[in-house]
């Protein structure tokens, strides 16, 4: 295995009239308004330790992980965008928690504020290596945005004292967590600081779990708690190895997956990348929605069975699709195919960006894939059709803000001397190689429109590979280089095109991916979605709106013959192109009042108009819909 | 107001092929089996008074209901059947009864064992009213069958108390059931006793709901219980004569709304008959699957909004089903309008009888219009797709018992002179006019046969109307007298065909009733069948099972312009007509294995078979699906 290296983000400067708006609101507003709901719902209170036994509003278990990816959003910006009050108030914050650490390196608030005694009992439930986890992202996180190393040494205590705590040897505890991150998190921490004890003991975890006699089982018989559960949930059924489809909480999957990845390819272990790819393909191939929306249902927020992706009922917790990009990035990186790329890239265009309102100040925790007012009576809170400000357990707001602060990690890849672009963002990246520096920037509008221009400055020419994405949903991609077509076939490996030559200053590569307005179907076992097709255009999938196309976009019917036109709307949500063509519905003034009668009703003509997924909801409550029903019977 | 007197089970002798099985299993398998279950769970055991404090298995709060509804049941069986086994065991489970009443009447083994000082504190949760309503029903039914009046004698003195402790008078409680049902046993009570105090209470009860401010709350304070409740899911959120949709749990609503049209024919009240009107309105044309079946979500057993009638996650509670029986009876009757006796009738060859298995030891208590064993996972048991032997919250299996027990009341209505045939049964009543008596006789296979004779038996010619209900499903029905065409137009009103004159002996009767194959569909505000359409023929909705029609049904597509036949298997499912036609599916052997492609899959050539709703899940277990999808481009 000789994985790509992430190029990070404190190398990438992003200029993109898609994202850096995005980039900008998150920083401008997201951030802010989420500070403020910590501040006010407790969660940075809780690092002072004054809470006291019968006083309201104790500290939860999840709270410390909600701060933790706030502040690792904080440095995620920092990088891109110094801010000397933003830094002021992450180092008070990084300041309680410093404060807060037990003697023995113990951090967590609830625990020390609720029941001291209880430390690492209930792994299964408790959240506390899950907390454990995300203080150590941001914690690498902000040592790499600031230079300031106290947040990082404070979490490598806490990882010293679960690396007594848990491990092999005798007197240590065998288990591994019912939330997974920390795994993921402690190869982090060991790639900041080399210490391969981290190595290991994320390995640990990784190997112990689904072990038998079940930890799970054991720890609950010393509790007394007599409760069965569902391994399946915690991904803990059976040793990971042996693991062959995506279960249980789709947020702890991809969580344990991406950390799976990490390690096989930290430790070159062939049979933990081999049940990682098995995995994916779980995923990919039976279990996502066209969205990259993964967890089809509220009810755990978890995997369901393969092709089981019902719609309005769909959870798709946005947390999930940040999972999935988590894991889709470890796998690109280690198998340096763009199947994976196509898949985040998927995930983050719709599934993921839709979790926030373009204002950044609103968000959806599920994301059906159909919504209707009607539905809303039997909906849990997640799942209103309106967003929402904040939620109780307020996960996903937090997530989506770090995912989005740290884009510049994912668009490209570095492997000796071979330079990946996997995503087409307009950017630049300032690389060495052995003759010196080189920027290579692309200039695009992806992805509205279907050319990247890829320049290249550097002082002396130099000689190395230039890797360009060939996205899997694009059918006929040309390249050109210095004006000239560039034969893709011999080139191409993996859905990659590699141009190796001695690069000179302002060589020039030209990538052209037409986008056609494709109508997708699903595989014919996805039974929510027969008769149904989707539009995608480019990495886009689109939606219809009531405030666009009246009520009732059920009955709407899309001939396959219909001609469907793309075009720019400037001053429509931020900028998007949208989608119309002619479709057909029921003449609805002909029908009686009956609510079933013998069929009679005619088709009328209808037009449509089709907006991004990935903006919905940003304006009125109403009706959506991304599965369209198909109208074979229908003309031009 | 002049409504029809329904025909007491006790006048009617069935002997038909479509439901003398039905009846024959009901009293041979299920009822003994019911009791086996009742006794076994301690149902029955619980009216000896000896459960203590401590002990397991305290006697729940329905438990009464459940007993109370097998006594019923096993009343009809014994009035169509005398069975001296049958009838000694529920003497002595009267006898039990008998003995557990208290000094003042009262009557609940919940409430005399586990907590006697909180009789009456909650009304809203506690179901007292509700079991004591169906006491009083099983009373009424068994005087009737057996002329034995002690469990009469011990129901009359219950609802003295009942209406000792209720009332307008000061020092009564001004409260109403949460769960409605003593309203309509009130009345059947009031009818079997003269006794007019009961109709008063029954209306007491009716006024009262909803009032202002509100009695739940009222009692809550008491209680010191600070919870809010949704006063809709009680239909108590307005009083019932501004009640204008169908709302809440469905079955507490159907038995409301029964009792409140007993009521009113009995008061001759108008205002509560036009509310009663406008909420069989909202039922019949917004709330109502094709099925008969009512309640759309298991999240409340209840109603949620116009045209929301999701259909793999539709709960259509088998005793919904069962309480839209009683409601459209008692609208028939007021009315003699055939749309109620269409309602009735869809419900009760569908909905309801789809509640027990072929062999009366299976039941289904939610009755979805599509299952699909991978949504079995989250699914509550309830709703599980293979048929159970009982149900903690057993309310079903018994309630269907007394319906199929007492089918007899539905088929025949007299109203004076006039004798009204609502159902195509094969059946003999013999009624009394002032020239002596008369036997009516049907002779039918319906629902599978589309004629039905009716012979006229009397000693000397008596001038009396015969109403032959002209189904609402049948778009061309024709009626041959002594062989013999009569015109319809003159005679047929509100949906019955009215003959009337001097009947001999051997007249006869001939109606035929074409029963074509109709596709249809539902209102197009229907989301979840919009692009699929039903069949059905005659009064029998149909389905397809995987056992006959393979696996992903709903990826088959039926053209409008495909020919659909119907025959008859006498060997399948204990004699149905099955219906066939040629059909499209994808072709899944040229998906590749993406789980999304653009689109390209053909569609190949396939068959259905379709065979009634009401017989599904008899065999193996796997998917069902009412709703087929249209394929508006296929051949014939």
């Amino acid at each position: 295995m000789s994985p790509l290296r992430a190029i990070t983000l404190s190398e990438v400067a992003i200029h993109d009239s898609f994202w850096s708006p995005r980039i900008d609101v998150n920083r401008e507003f997201t951030l802010p308004i989420e500070y403020e709901q910590l501040k006010k719902t407790g969660r940075i209170d809780a690092w002072k330790l004054r809470w006291k036994k019968g006083q309201p509003n104790p500290p939860h278990p999840f709270w410390d992980s909600d701060l933790a990816k706030w502040l690792e959003s904080v440095a995620y910006s920092l990088m891109t965008r110094p801010d000397k009050r933003l830094e002021r108030r992450a180092d008070q914050v990084i300041e309680l928690i410093h404060r807060a650490q037990q003697a023995d390196g113990y951090l967590n608030t609830h625990f020390i504020q609720v029941r001291l005694q209880e430390r690492w009992t209930n792994l299964r439930d408790d959240h506390e290596l899950y907390c454990a986890g995300h203080l150590m992202e941001a914690a690498v996180a902000y040592q790499q945005a600031t230079g300031k190393t106290r947040f990082l040494e404070v979490l490598c205590r806490y990882a010293d004292h679960i690396d007594k705590v848990f491990g092999p040897r005798k007197g240590q505890l065998k288990g591994y967590p019912g939330h997974e991150e920390i795994e993921l998190a402690l190869v982090k921490l060991f790639r900041a600081t080399q210490e391969e004890r981290y190595l290991d003991l994320a390995r640990f975890f990784i190997d112990e779990r689904g072990g038998s006699p079940h930890y799970f089982d054991q720890e609950a018989r010393k509790r007394g708690d007599p409760r069965k559960v569902e391994y399946s949930y915690y991904q803990a059924h059976s040793p990971v190895r042996e693991q062959k489809d995506a279960v249980g909480h789709a947020v702890r999957a991809c969580y344990l997956y991406a950390g799976m990845a990490d390690v096989a390819m930290e430790t070159e272990d062939p049979s933990l990348m081999k049940a990682c790819k098995m995995l994916w393909n779980s995923i990919e191939l039976k279990r996502m929605y066209i969205t990259g929306g993964i967890g089809s249902t509220h009810h755990g927020e978890r995997f369901t069975e393969d092709y089981d992706l019902p719609n309005e009922e769909a959870y798709a917790e946005t947390c999930a699709s940040i999972a999935l990009v988590f894991f889709a990035h470890r796998m690109l990186q280690a198998e340096k195919d763009s199947k994976y790329a196509d898949v985040l890239e998927r995930a983050l265009y719709n599934g993921v960006i839709t979790g926030v309102s373009l204002d950044g100040k609103g968000f959806f925790y599920g994301n059906p894939l159909a919504a209707h007012p009607s539905a809303k009576g039997i909906l849990p809170h997640v799942l209103q059709p309106q967003r929402q400000p904040w939620f109780g357990c307020a996960c996903c707001p937090p997530n989506i803000a770090r995912l989005i602060a740290s884009l510049g990690n994912y668009i490209y890849g570095r492997k000796g001397k071979e330079l990946y672009l996997h995503l087409y963002v307009g950017s630049s990246v300032l690389q060495t190689f052995p003759g010196g520096p080189v920027r290579i920037r692309q200039t695009t509008q992806y992805p509205w429109k279907e050319s990247v221009v890829v320049d290249i400055a550097t002082e002396t020419p130099q000689s190395f590979t230039l890797a360009f994405r060939l996205p899997g949903w694009c059918r006929n991609p040309k390249i050109r280089l210095n004006g000239k077509s560039v034969a893709l076939n011999p080139i191409t490996g993996k859905g990659y095109a590699k141009i190796h030559r001695r690069w000179k200053n302002g060589d020039r590569v030209k990538l052209f991916f037409p986008m056609p307005v494709e109508r997708v179907e699903s595989h014919p076992l996805v039974r929510h979605n027969a008769g149904r097709i989707a539009l995608q255009r480019g990495p886009i999938v689109y939606c219809l709106e009531e405030e666009d196309n009246g009520k009732n976009l059920y009955d709407l019917r899309l001939a396959r013959a219909s001609r469907i036109t793309a075009s720019f709307k400037k001053d429509l949500l931020g900028g998007i192109v949208v989608l119309r063509a002619k479709a057909r519905r029921r003449d609805l003034s002909t029908w009686k009042n009956d609510l079933y009668q013998v069929q009679s009703t005619k088709l009328i003509p209808a037009r449509i108009l089709a907006i991004p997924y990935a903006v919905r909801a940003n304006r009125s409550v109403g009706e959506m819909i991304v599965w369209i029903q198909e109208d074979p019977g229908g003309k031009k």
